[in-house]
């Protein structure tokens, strides 16, 4: 097989995540889980298997320290001039590439829990791509979200399966249905794809992207290990996600299923649910100096003040940087959308 | 009449209003309703009433600078050299003062919204007083509260009732009983006493403890306003409430109708609903940088940072002096048990 690129995306934001996760630092370099960042997380996770080369990354200017600062070994750095959601980034990177290499995009947002099977998913989602099918990892859905998109398993391929359908964010009955069903998986935003045949198909369905893409890249300039494409170019171009700009278009979308303790971490409760090991019996868990009395699945958080809590269930408090949140689990997913998240 | 002396009491330490009431600045001396502190509105509910002589206040030593720093008119100050609950410092203001004139004891940890009604009810119970009843204010009950003692009314006197006997803490049913009755009043401890008379009644009951507060009263010294009885004698004493001491026991227990907006602001969930006409109309009150989501039913205060909160309902959020709190309104009864309130 060729050599496997690991590419990881440093887009996302984590506003769901504030206070604690801000602009200065966002999510991706924060120790959510663990002792490493989850950018560090992605790095490590390929780190050390001959399989997978030195990885590639992909982040605007703004984190470059963080990248460099967390990230101490062998890489190559894009720096994107300006955030043009995943599409874009991915091109940028297939174009760095030896058009027969496999890269594997990896979020530098996502919690995997188990990286041996991540690294097997990723070993037979590679097989396929050189195959040229564009392949993304299939999430074992482990509840009926309704926040994610799902893939609808088709007909068997070697190690995975061709996808029939793509589904947008479902209500939760039919969020439901899927689970019981067997046959959907959650797209979990990793893919593995032949850089060559990557841009093949993003020529065919957004040429225009594509050919700023090239652009961007042809007009950029390296500088060291970091690549600065053309700031131009690549702002004329109409972003969008590699799911809309590629997957959904392509006939040649495939899946491999992967069952790995995935977590988006995409709010407070669900960083309270990737740390339930960590939980007491009454399924609390807390960092920093928390006092609880007669709670019940409360996550409390501090970086300095002392908190105390009494007699609430199924709550998440948040102290960092100077802020405070306290919010519902229900109403974690909109911590994004408060003023203190958005006016920072 | 005889002169009315207002007693006001500073014993009130306001545990459970932790972490804004703390050691170093209790309850009293604090601005829990309205622009002024308990201890001034105790103050100023009887100021520039010439029917009411300048107040005597009995404290401990650790706050005479906020009690100096409260309170600019005139006044004398009686420093209690240790803490022996409600009768011994009672008792010493009894001692100060000419036996015939009357004496309003009045904590300063309470609210009375009705300064008014106030002042009507201290000069019923004066009358009363001056022909030697010991007359409690009979609060008139707005709810089945179970932390409150309860007194029931007797045969008629003028301006008031006799005691026919005093409850302890009910459990809620009887609670529920005495309310619908009607024939009940909460135990506020608020007293009018003919100081020579509660002398008396205080030999009869309690002739030791009588005997000490008179000896730390004459060896007691005179300085400007203040008197400082003698430490020796008052630690001796073995401290106990004015109801058990005395009130309890004498033939002579008489109350006075009190309807007057009174709260005794025990906890997070008192302060709040005696903040309610300050509330949204969803029953939220705020003070400080507080963004509320989807929230009813919350006290959110902050001395400082901003505090963000989604989706909760009945819940106090206390952010004072570098602590945190968070506690249901049933759960506020326990704040003053946490450690931080415990290990100030």
């Amino acid at each position: 097989m060729n050599t496997i690129h690991p590419v990881i995306l440093c887009g996302g934001s984590g506003t769901r995540l504030w206070p604690v996760s801000r602009k200065v630092k966002p999510k991706p370099f924060l120790p959510l889980i663990g002792d490493e960042t989850l950018f560090e997380q992605a790095a490590s996770r390929v780190a050390g298997d001959s399989r997978f080369a030195p990885p590639v990354v992909v982040a605007g200017p703004q984190h470059i320290d963080l990248i460099e600062e967390q990230m101490t070994g062998e890489h190559r750095l894009i720096v994107e001039p300006s955030a043009q959601n995943t599409a874009p980034a991915i091109a940028l990177a297939a174009a760095m590439l030896p058009a027969d290499d496999i890269m594997l995009v990896c979020p530098s947002d996502h919690h995997i829990a188990d990286a041996q099977a991540f690294r097997d998913a990723a070993i037979a989602a590679a097989a396929l791509a050189q195959d040229n099918w564009l392949v993304s990892f299939g999430i074992a859905p482990t509840a009926p979200e309704t926040g994610y998109g799902y893939l609808h398993r088709g007909e068997a391929l070697p190690g995975g399966f061709k996808i029939a359908r793509f589904v947008e964010k479902p209500d939760l009955e039919r969020a439901e249905a899927y689970l019981a069903s067997g046959e959907y998986s959650w797209n979990g935003g990793i893919f593995a794809f032949r850089a060559g045949y990557l841009l093949e198909e993003l020529a065919q369905h957004r040429p225009e992207m594509a050919e700023l893409v090239a652009q961007a890249v042809a007009e950029g300039r390296e500088d060291g290990t970091r690549f600065y494409p053309a700031a131009d170019p690549f702002a004329a171009i109409d972003g969008d996600s590699i799911d809309y700009a590629v997957m959904e278009n392509t006939q040649r979308a495939a899946m491999v299923p992967a069952d790995m303790g995935w977590s988006d971490i995409g709010n407070w409760a669900a960083l309270q649910d990737a740390l339930s090991d960590e939980g007491d019996e009454a399924g609390n868990v807390t960092r920093g100096d928390i006092d609880l009395d007669g709670c019940s699945g409360v996550l409390a958080t501090t970086d300095g003040p002392r908190v105390s809590v009494v007699g609430l269930d199924d709550v998440c408090i948040v102290i960092a940087n100077g802020e405070v949140l306290v919010t519902t689990r229900a109403g974690a997913q909109r911590v994004g959308k408060l003023p203190g998240a958005v006016n920072q």
